[in-house]
């Protein structure tokens, strides 16, 4: 029997993906070109127009973002014109989707009074679609529902009760 | 008929939900603050311990978070205590669930070798639970599957082709 405030914390033992996250994205200038590269933009130029954004700061968050292996580049040319570079989102940057469209919904939701200018849909029947939270077998649970565990293997050693 | 530059771009014509919340949200302190919120700690100095912060960046995060009334105080008391205040998350902050959880699953992911310190799950079932994107009928949608759209009455004035 050990007393409460020995016992390893959610908090103390997470090494903290959530924070990871943020400060692996960097700041919202990454964001902003993570999202274009979802919107389909994929030249530095037509980037740089989008965002009213300067060449060297977007030069910066580029190489940032193919450092992190978000980003990748590829060769593209057009008919007449010399060989030139254009940027994708690689499966890592590809898998940030959630976060971006959790980011859209909230402000979606509390920033511009329930409207973006964007809205998402499944391609083939057009329905709008939203994040939900739900198991393996397909059952959807709400956020009263969840329940948080540490990880058994995560216990700080000598802490555990 | 007009030449396709004359199109309004999704990026133009969105008055950013994705960003203003990264904003709104600031910085990963404040990402901290609403973490441990979630995970159901209430108390200043509780908080203070278990993300080793400075009672100054506290007590600026946590006032910043009740002016976006993402946070709300609560008075408590214990047995022959004097009373206190603690913090619980408005509903704006619990809708932030989505963001913290993809944070973490992104996170987990591509930062953490596939684990993180905490697993969440159904808590009637103790099935492990994700984030999806679905259509109100229930439909799953892939990343693949989505369609972006633009909002009709978003497009700019003179712009429209």
């Amino acid at each position: 029997m050990s007393h409460p405030a020995a016992q390893p914390t959610i908090s103390s033992v997470e090494n903290c993906s959530i924070t990871g996250t943020v400060e692996a994205l960097g700041d919202t200038w990454s964001i902003l070109v993570i999202r274009e590269l979802f919107y389909g933009v994929r030249r530095f130029n037509d980037m740089q127009t989008e965002l009213g954004i300067s060449r060297s700061v977007l030069t910066d968050r580029l190489a940032r973002l193919i450092r992190l292996d978000v980003v990748r580049t590829e060769p593209y040319q057009e008919t007449g014109d010399r060989m030139r570079k254009q940027y994708r989102l690689t499966p890592k940057g590809m898998a940030l989707l959630h976060v971006v469209i959790a980011l859209m919904e909230w402000g979606d939701e509390f920033l511009n009074e329930r409207r973006g200018g964007v809205t998402l849909h499944d391609r083939e029947t057009g329905d709008p679609i939203r994040l939900e939270l739900r198991t393996a077998a397909g059952k959807r649970v709400e956020a009263k529902e969840i329940e948080i565990r540490l990880r058994e293997d995560c216990r700080i050693p000598g802490r555990a009760g």
